[in-house]
C-alpha cells in the first residue's frame, strides 16, 4: 500500500490526551449539573436531511453546511446546530411528557473560513425546556447556568438578561420593522465596544433612523428595570416584555440568583427567533472574550415542522470560550494522563504481585498502571515523569517478603516504605 | 417559511432519554474503567481527507465511506472506524510518549444497507496501547475487557483468544497464501455455525483444498495450547505463536483472570492487518448474540502513514451489542428522567422554599427538579409519574410554618411528614 502523508483538515483539530482530559472533566461536571436540575441526554445523528436543515439559519447560514448527495442520491448535511435536531424530534415524538428538560453535548459542522478560534468542527452543549410557558423555565436555565459556572469554579460572572418584546416594543416606537429592525440592533449590540457616539452616527448613517428615534433608542438603553413600564406605557408588546423581565427578576430572587443576574437592555442576539427572555453570560475577569453562555426564549420555532408551536427556552454554552477562560483563570489542571500511580515491575519473578497491588488499588478508585514490561527502573521513572504521574511504587523481592512497598513521590523525589495494606489506604485517601 | 415533515435518515437514530441515560451511564462506567488502568481520553474530527481513509479497509469498506467533496473542492469523507484515526494522530505527533495508551468513544458512519441492527451511524468504543511490544499490553486489554465486563454486573463471560502467527504457520503448512489464505480462514470462522462435515465440505469445495490439508487444518483446530509448539515444530513462525499464546496465558493467570480467558484456535478475525493476539468475547448466557468486544495486536498498520511502524494491541466494545446483551440480561435499568425528586409548587408564596428545598437536596447529590408553575398537586404528581420520578415533596403553607414537608413515594403513594433537614439525610442516603 502507499504511504500517505499524515494530515488533518484545515479547521479541524486532535484533543490529544492533555486537553481532552480537562476538557473532559469540564464536561462531565457540566453534565451532572444538568441532570442535577432534571436535564436528561438526547442524542440525535450527525446527519439530516438537508431540508431540515435549510431555511433555518439564514442564507448565510444555509451556506456554512456541510451538504452533499450520499450514494443513494439523498440530499443530505451534517448538523450545523443542536437546536434544529432537538425541534426535528420533539416534532416526530409529539407524545414527549412536558416539559421536556433536555441537554445535548455534541460536535456541530460549519464550513466557515478557518481562523483564531474559529473552526469548522466544535461541540456545542445545549440545555431546553420544550412545552412550558412559565418564566419558571427561564428561570431555571439562570439557575442551571449559574450552578455550571459555580461547579467549574467560577464565582466572577454576570448574567445578563433583556428581552425581545422590549427590543420589539422599541423598534415599533421609531418604526423600523424587517430587516431594518436586525440591522438596528446589529448596530445596537457594538454599543459596550464601540461607545455611545459613534453608535448614534451609525444609526443615523448606516441605519438611516432621525435624531429623534436615536433619542429615543438611547433612553430606553439607559432605563432602570423599573422604569421600563411606564416607558412602555402605549406599547402593549413593551409591557409584556417589562412584565416578563420584573418577574424573571423576582423569580432570580426567589432562586437565590439575584446577585448574578443583571439587566442590560443592549443585548440583542439573533431577533430572528427569540420571542422573549435572552441570555449572555460574562466571567467578570474575562469580559473581553466574550458571552460564555447564551439563548433565550423561542416559541415559535418547534412549529417549524408542522404541528402546532411549542414555547421553549434554553441556553448553550460556548465549550471552547468557557474552557479557554478557565484556563485563564488558572481553574484547569493540566493532565497528560489519568494514571495516579505507576506500579513498577522489578522482574518476571514480582510481576504477579504488581499486578496485585494495581487490582487492589483500581478496587480503591486509585487509578493505577503496571509498567508494560520489564527493565531499569530508572527507564521506569523515566516513564512516569514524561506522563507526569505523580506517584510510583516499587515492589522487589525483599520489601515483598516483608509484605511492604516503597512509594515514591516523583515531584519531590522522597521516598518511604509502608505495608500493602497501609498503602491503599494512604492513596485512596488522595 | 414553508413546514418540512420531521423526519430521520433511514439507518440513523435518535436517542431518546429513556435509552440515552442508561446507555450514557454504560459508556460512562466504561471509561471510568478504562482511566482506571491509566488510558487518556483521545478525540479526532468527524471528517477526514478521503485518502488517509481509503485503501484501509478493502475495496467493500472504501465503498460503504460517507465520502463527498466540500466547498473547497477537498476530497472527503466521515471517519470509518477510529484506529485509522488513531493511527493518523500517531504519524503526526511522532513524540507521543510511548506506549500511548489512549481510548476514544465516538460514532462513526458507513454506508451499509441498513437491516436488523444494522445502522449507518453507530458507537465505537476503543482503547489501544500503541508502542508496546510486550505480551503484558496484550493481557492488559484482556484485564481491561475483564474488568469492564464486571464493572456493568456481567460475571458469566469468557475471553477468547488465538494468535494470527499460529494461523499463518497453519496456512503455510497447507501452502495457501494471499487471498485463498483469507478465504480459508472465513471458512473456518465458520465452524462453530455450521459443523466440521460442512465447514470440510466447504474447505474443498469453496477452497479447493485437498483431503490432506483439510486433515491439518482440523488436527490444529482439534489442538489443546500445551500441544501447539510440537505440532509446529518445523515453522518459526507457528513456534513463535505458540510461545506468544502460552506466555499471555502465563500472564492472565498473573492478572488474576485466567479462569475467564479460553484458547478458540478458530477465531481468525480480520487477517488483513492483525499480526498477534487475537481477541473475542462472548456473555456466556447470551453466545448467540456474538463477540461483543474484540480486537487484537497490529504491528504493522501505524506505518501506513509513513516513518517506522509502532506496534500496537487494542480491544473495541460493540457499545449497541453490549448494551442490548445488557438489557437481555436484566442489568439496564431503563430510566426516563435523571431526576430523583420532583419538588411541587404549593402556590406563589411558597415558591421560595421549594426552590431552597431544591437546592439543598442537590448540594447533597440529589437530582431534583422543581415543577415549572403553578397549579393542581395531582397534576403535579401525574407529571411525576409519566416521567417516573420516583418521590415527590409537598411544602405546603402549613407544613413550611413547622419546618416541615411532606415526602410521597410515587411507586407506593405512601407519605411521610419529616423536618427539612431529615429529609435531606434521608434522601441523601439514598
Amino acid at each position: 500500500m502507499a504511504t500517505v502523508e499524515a494530515r488533518i483538515l484545515r479547521g479541524f483539530r486532535d484533543y490529544l490526551p492533555d486537553v481532552m482530559l480537562p476538557r473532559q472533566r469540564m464536561l462531565d461536571r457540566v453534565a451532572s449539573v444538568f441532570e442535577s436540575f432534571g436535564f436528561a441526554p438526547l442524542s440525535t445523528p450527525a446527519l439530516e436531511y438537508a431540508d431540515i436543515l435549510l431555511g433555518k439559519y439564514g442564507d448565510e447560514g444555509d451556506k456554512l453546511l456541510y451538504r452533499f448527495f450520499d450514494n443513494g442520491e439523498r440530499d443530505i448535511a451534517l448538523r450545523y446546530d443542536l437546536t434544529v435536531p432537538l425541534a426535528r424530534v420533539v416534532g416526530m415524538n409529539r407524545d414527549l411528557v412536558k416539559p421536556f428538560k433536555r441537554y445535548h453535548i455534541a460536535p456541530v459542522w460549519r464550513a466557515e473560513t478557518p481562523g483564531r478560534g474559529r473552526f469548522r468542527e466544535f461541540t456545542q452543549c445545549d440545555v431546553d425546556i420544550v412545552g412550558s410557558e412559565s418564566l419558571m423555565a427561564d428561570a431555571e436555565c439562570l439557575a442551571v447556568g449559574a450552578a455550571v459556572l459555580r461547579a467549574l469554579g467560577v464565582e466572577r460572572f454576570e448574567l445578563r438578561v433583556n428581552n425581545r418584546k422590549l427590543l420589539t416594543g422599541l423598534l415599533e416606537r421609531v418604526s423600523v420593522s424587517g430587516a431594518a429592525a436586525l440591522g438596528v440592533l446589529r448596530t445596537v449590540d457594538k454599543l459596550p465596544k464601540i461607545g455611545e457616539d459613534k453608535t448614534r452616527e451609525l444609526l443615523q448613517s448606516e441605519n438611516k433612523l432621525d435624531a429623534a428615534a436615536c433619542d429615543a433608542i438611547f433612553a430606553f438603553l439607559k432605563l432602570a428595570p423599573d422604569e421600563l413600564a411606564s416607558f412602555f406605557a402605549d406599547s402593549e408588546i413593551g409591557r409584556k416584555g417589562a412584565a416578563e423581565l420584573a418577574e424573571l427578576l423576582a423569580l432570580a430572587e426567589s432562586l437565590g440568583i439575584r446577585d448574578r443576574v443583571a439587566v442590560d437592555l443592549s443585548i440583542a442576539r439573533g431577533l430572528d427567533y427569540y420571542t422573549g427572555t435572552i441570555y449572555e453570560t460574562f466571567l467578570l475577569d474575562l469580559e473581553s472574550i466574550g458571552s460564555v453562555m447564551s439563548g433565550g426564549r423561542y416559541d415559535d420555532m418547534i412549529g417549524m415542522f408542522g404541528g402546532e408551536s411549542i414555547p421553549s427556552v434554553g441556553i448553550s454554552l460556548g465549550v471552547d470560550r468557557l474552557f479557554f477562560g478557565l484556563q485563564e483563570l488558572g481553574l484547569v489542571t493540566p493532565q497528560v494522563s489519568p494514571t495516579q500511580v505507576l506500579v513498577t515491575v522489578f522482574d518476571e519473578n514480582t510481576r504477579k504481585h504488581a499486578y496485585d497491588i494495581a487490582t487492589q488499588l483500581r478496587a480503591a478508585g486509585v487509578r493505577t498502571e503496571v509498567f508494560l514490561g520489564t527493565g531499569k527502573l530508572k527507564k521506569q521513572f523515566q516513564y512516569a515523569d514524561r506522563k507526569q504521574i505523580p506517584t510510583a511504587i516499587v515492589a522487589g523481592p525483599d520489601e515483598l517478603a516483608r509484605g511492604e512497598v516503597t512509594v515514591k513521590d516523583l515531584k519531590t523525589g522522597t521516598q518511604q516504605t509502608v505495608t500493602i495494606d497501609g498503602l491503599v489506604a494512604a492513596l485512596a485517601r488522595g
